[in-house]
């Protein structure tokens, strides 16, 4: 028996358990489509952009092919196109649709793929409920991994669809405006770290993806860190302080995206009759200064902490911060899709405490993806999950105001090009001690 | 009273009758969309190609824009954002969407356009059955034009809907295959035309666009057309001729575009195993030789011409030929939505006669579409309908499978850049005496 | 023996008249380039660019590879690579460098080229005083192709030079400017005539291309025709009358062309401080509005017409117009290298007369470049010559300012696509009578 | 006084030594371009190479901006027109022409860049034998690292000339081939490395780029390191092995280039009748399968790694196994400009040592281009020197065939994307211990 499997075991043995946990994932993906007409959820606004139905077949594909297929002998393709439709990127799994290219089919239509989600998910509960145990010792870890990944792009359908609403003049949204929990941003305080010989990376039997493995150790140089992320008003200071316009905060390679691409403000920010106005999922609206600040590129994250006079923080140096932490913050579960004002007062003399590393804001790190050392792929298909990606991408930690409750760990570790900023981003500052 | 005015008082002095044609014309449009998913109706699969919904939309807001704003003084708008959303070219009109971002708009829903057409159509007929007679006479030819442009959006509807579900690996079909008239392509024969001054053009009351007037004389030398559109055998063997590996067929443009985009056959054409299939609207199927040859760009009209020894004939030649013939044939009405071999038999002896010049596929001529000598665009913005395309683009003749019958005549010049090939376009050829 | 050659025989029998011709046209090639440096002879500043030592290499690679080796058994060639270098567009002369690429060689050198010159050179002056009847007799028209061949390159050295130069900021000269002829633009008169069944078209034993026949019949409205090019001046009122920034002049192509290149004036104008300059070969000078505009695309020339509520002539009408007019003007020979007013004063009361028909710019014509009836293209590569470009061009008449004396006739067809603005191009107006 | 200037008075106080060093460095650039025509100086054959003049020029532009024009006071540009021309990319020293346009200018000629050189030159060494002290504190410094900037750009121009040799059909040479040092591979042998808390980075007097500070500590687990680099014969074998038709050995962006850009082999090689040849500075010659393999971007040598199932060194691991080894090999000096194989035998029996570490190849690392904890660039417009370029890019160490020899140190961090191919690169293989 392989070691993954024991782990899943020891945590799930019942059977029952993990199909709670199937249904319930599988649920929420429901539920946060269900605003979308089947038009909504055809469009590609970019590239980078899949539609909506592309992420409900392909995250159910990856338990046909992975589970189903491979464990379940009875088990018969909903329709064996879906394979070359709803591959990603697994090059072991045979040839795919072109990425830029999947908003270009209006079949299977909604309706069909609800009935593929169906189909699956009724032949999962037969095999989770019934799996010899053979069998299940090897599907139970790809369960599991095939619920992460539904979670992944439960993220990937928010941010996705924001910016198909985005480049629409209506300007539609995916849900009526929330009463506004404004907030203050609390005052930003620095918070000291010993540095030294220290480790990180995944250890234990829970759930990770294997890019957090294996655990290792790493030396670093004291350091501070800020107590909460980089609010809008912050930024805002930087933009009027032509933050924009001024070549020596920035990246080379950053600098010419700003002049290629006409950046002047973050993305989904728009300034008419000198007001600020912010895109969101439920709208636009007014930008509120007390937020952290959202959808900057890594360029502009680290434009703005030269400008500030500090820097990044290391991919270690966050995860040593926030390794005693609970996870607890503003998630998709909270149902406002969007970064808030950390609303918890502090009361004076107490002791600076770190805010909102998790949730609110994914935050972009100094560190470029590599794999840590020591660093296996997983075997078989699922190989290609995350480290044939370790390369031109950044780190980014702690999810965001869109990613699932129960997703997000202190090593968790996502990652994209410098240049991304449709993803819910923003960055706090760290400074050498 | 404008003299167009005038023409159009003539043949439709009853509002009524007016009424019927835009009520018969309209409710072709929405039958021809029937079976089209709002997934299908949102998606743009090239630059050229539209958006079904767009057209929906588009048509009506040419009614919208031309007639009720200006003539309906009661008139308010469905939706002040359709007029940037659904403007096409009228730069007079004002800004608009750019074209080629028309699928990146989920909403308006197609639920929404079906109420905006709803929306319009009632209040147009509640204006044409009231409108006072001033009012009238300057709507009236504008209505008539209206109606002329639903018809040329419905085969637009109709070749873009080809092309959307073609680049879908499910191949999905608008209807189901059709029971084929196979037919056999006659014989080729040659008739014979005089030349010396003609004249062409339209001339009289009835309706025609401002690009086919004014009627004028031209100087043709002798020469020769086919008895019918070049088929898809006889296509066959320029194919195997290595047609699209020999430069000396091809003119300069056509030659680097075969280079560029790796051009072998027609589009929609196929070989596996040395079987050649065509996609239609009713699917993939076998290629039937006897067809007239479709979806031919004007380079691979031009090469194949000249590799039979022979030229395409110029748009005058066309006209003089086809003057007095019925325009009758295999139109959009027929539903068979794709070319057909001619059926109707000849007894030996008789003289050969001009088969298919109206419907099947429209007949790339041999002339630039420039204005005609003295020509003048009709005022205001629909000024712009024709005038300003007159550059770079071919005149073809004679309406296709898919263009509405009563909607083509001798006189008609539509037009489309040589490399366009999701065209219903093949050709005919003409020779020298 | 083909009435080609027969053509060339009666006016040129003797051998050494032909190469008297032969030295006279190569020697100007090299008196036009000798002020390059080897730098200037080998950049490429956009793709329809040649560098000037290719163009030296290309016209005697011409000569090399239509009679030398065809006609003179004992040749060999100079070097074999050169034949896959210095072949522009003939698909029958086997593979060739790209076009786009021709700037990437610095070898080989502009000496070497040089004595690729004289080897070709002396080669053919033997060849030409001994070669036998028969050769001679298809050797020499393709002799006269070369001649008139080499002489289109020297116009394209020029244009080609002048845009090479525009590029760098330096702003180098060809020469020293010239002590320049003001004159002043005589008043604009319009010329009327009768139009009717015209014929137009090369006849006669003199030389030319093949693009310039038969000779055949035209029918033409009456029509009025200005007297003289449109100047500097009118232009600048267009300008100044928000011409580029209004679309209802401009064909839907060129409106597009506008905005995607930010044109704002003719090529190698530039404004600064309210004051107009002109980048010319002999450096940046200031703008003479008593010039004729030059370097203005069709769809300037075209969206000019408009503005002046005019249009551009057709080829046909220029031809008439210019049929019995001597063909003097100021050429390449008058060392100008730029359009000047013209300086020939008229006296009160005399009859308008149409001026500046030749030399000083080319005028772009309404025509678009397509075969006249009944073309045939010469046989052999050489009818690669002009045939396969008769498409999506428009046709110039009556040389410039850098067109050799002597290469042009009332007959002359040049053309280039509507876009081009680096020709040495202006208009001149015409409108129905 | 700075600690910097501090360090460099340590070891060259006497100005005499600077200028000798200098003359000589500057004296290396002129030896290395004297085979070159003007026309070879002037080519740009993709963007990222600049054509030998600029080069040439650039470097000259370095000490004319960052030292004469600040500490000369009687110092007048050679030409105002230089700043803008020659800026490379220091947006602090003003606007510059863009870099992708650096072949379009014809002037300056070789022979103005040639006066230029000698202009800056003269007054340099009237300069430093005269510097008042305070001065000359605060130039020597910058002397030095304009000295180092030349032999970078002595690098660059051997880089970049062979590329524009390459595509070159006639594939011109810079030097006659030499009378090649054969050599045989040694057997690849293993070296084990204990890691722990080690130390990298710069420390002490001597030159260093700011890049490479400061020095700091960092913990590696334990390594084994190739004897030598991967040899052309090792490389054929994993073309020959399906190397560039497998996706599972290559990272996402690394296929995608593969598949887009065609790749089947390193750039330069060729395969013909199963023949391979490799194109050098002295020509094309065949391949020689004990060399080091050269020219692969960082796709390849981490694809390279993965099939043979081991992986790329970090820059950490390289620098430690390189800290005490002495600084020799085969550099630009030897003037083979070209790696070969060690013909230093080994002694059965013999401990295996590591060689080629330094020389022949730069080895690509498994570490992103990333700032070292701590690190602050250098002051002023210099500080743009290295730190703006610290994203998306790949460390490589060891110099080449083509770097001064005496500029290289184990320190060294040399950084390209990882897609560059025109790099002397290749790759030393590691594995975990």
């Amino acid at each position: 028996m392989s070691e993954t499997a024991e782990r899943f075991e020891a945590h799930s043995a019942d059977h029952q358990v993990a199909l709670q946990r199937f249904e319930a994932v599988r649920h929420e993906s429901e539920v946060l489509t269900a605003n979308l007409t089947p038009e909504d959820q055809s469009i590609q606004s970019m590239p980078d952009v899949s539609p909506t139905k592309w992420h409900l077949a392909h995250t159910t594909w990856f338990f046909e092919t992975f589970i189903l297929s491979r464990f379940d002998p009875g088990y018969r393709v909903f329709d064996p196109a879906f394979a070359y439709l709803f591959n990603s990127y697994y090059e072991a799994a045979g040839p795919r649709h072109p990425r830029a290219e999947r908003g270009l089919l209006s079949r299977p239509s909604v309706d069909v793929i609800a009935a593929y989600r169906d189909h699956v998910a009724a032949t999962m509960a037969r095999f989770v409920q019934g799996a010899p145990e053979e069998a299940w010792r090897e599907a139970a870890p790809l369960l599991e991994l095939g619920l992460h990944h539904e979670q992944q792009h439960q993220e990937l359908i928010l941010m996705d669809i924001k910016h198909v609403f985005s480049v629409n003049p209506l300007a539609p949204a995916l849900q009526a405006p929330r009463l506004q929990v404004r907030g203050v941003a609390p005052p930003l305080d620095w918070l000291e770290f010993a540095g030294g010989l220290v480790e990180i990376g995944h250890r234990g039997e829970a759930f990770a993806f294997d890019n957090e493995t294996p655990r290792h150790k790493v030396w670093l140089e004291p350091f501070r860190l800020a107590s909460r992320p980089v609010s809008c008003g912050e930024y805002l200071r930087f933009i009027e302080g032509d933050g924009y316009q001024r070549p020596e905060f920035w990246l080379s390679d950053g600098w010419a995206t700003v002049r290629q691409q006409g950046w002047q403000a973050p993305l989904y920010w728009s300034c008419e009759d000198g007001e600020w106005s912010v895109f969101t999922l439920f709208g636009r609206c007014r930008l509120n200064p007390d937020e952290p600040v959202c959808h900057v590129s890594f360029y502009e994250a680290d434009a703005f902490s030269k400008w500030a006079g500090k820097r990044l923080p290391t991919e270690a140096e966050w995860e040593v911060a926030a390794a005693g932490l609970p996870t607890k913050g503003n998630f998709a579960d909270s149902r406002h899709f969007h970064p808030l004002a950390d609303s918890a007062a502090q009361s004076a003399g107490e002791e600076p405490i770190l805010r909102q590393m998790f949730g609110d804001v994914w935050e972009w790190t100094a560190s470029p993806y590599v794999p840590y050392p020591r660093f296996r792929a997983a075997a078989g298909a699922v190989g290609e999950y995350n480290g044939k990606f370790m390369c031109s991408q950044m780190v980014l930690r702690g999810g965001a105001a869109v990613t699932p409750a129960g997703h997000i760990r202190a090593t968790y570790r996502n990652f994209f090009p410098p240049s991304a900023r449709w993803v819910f981003a923003g960055l706090r500052l760290a400074e050498d001690l």
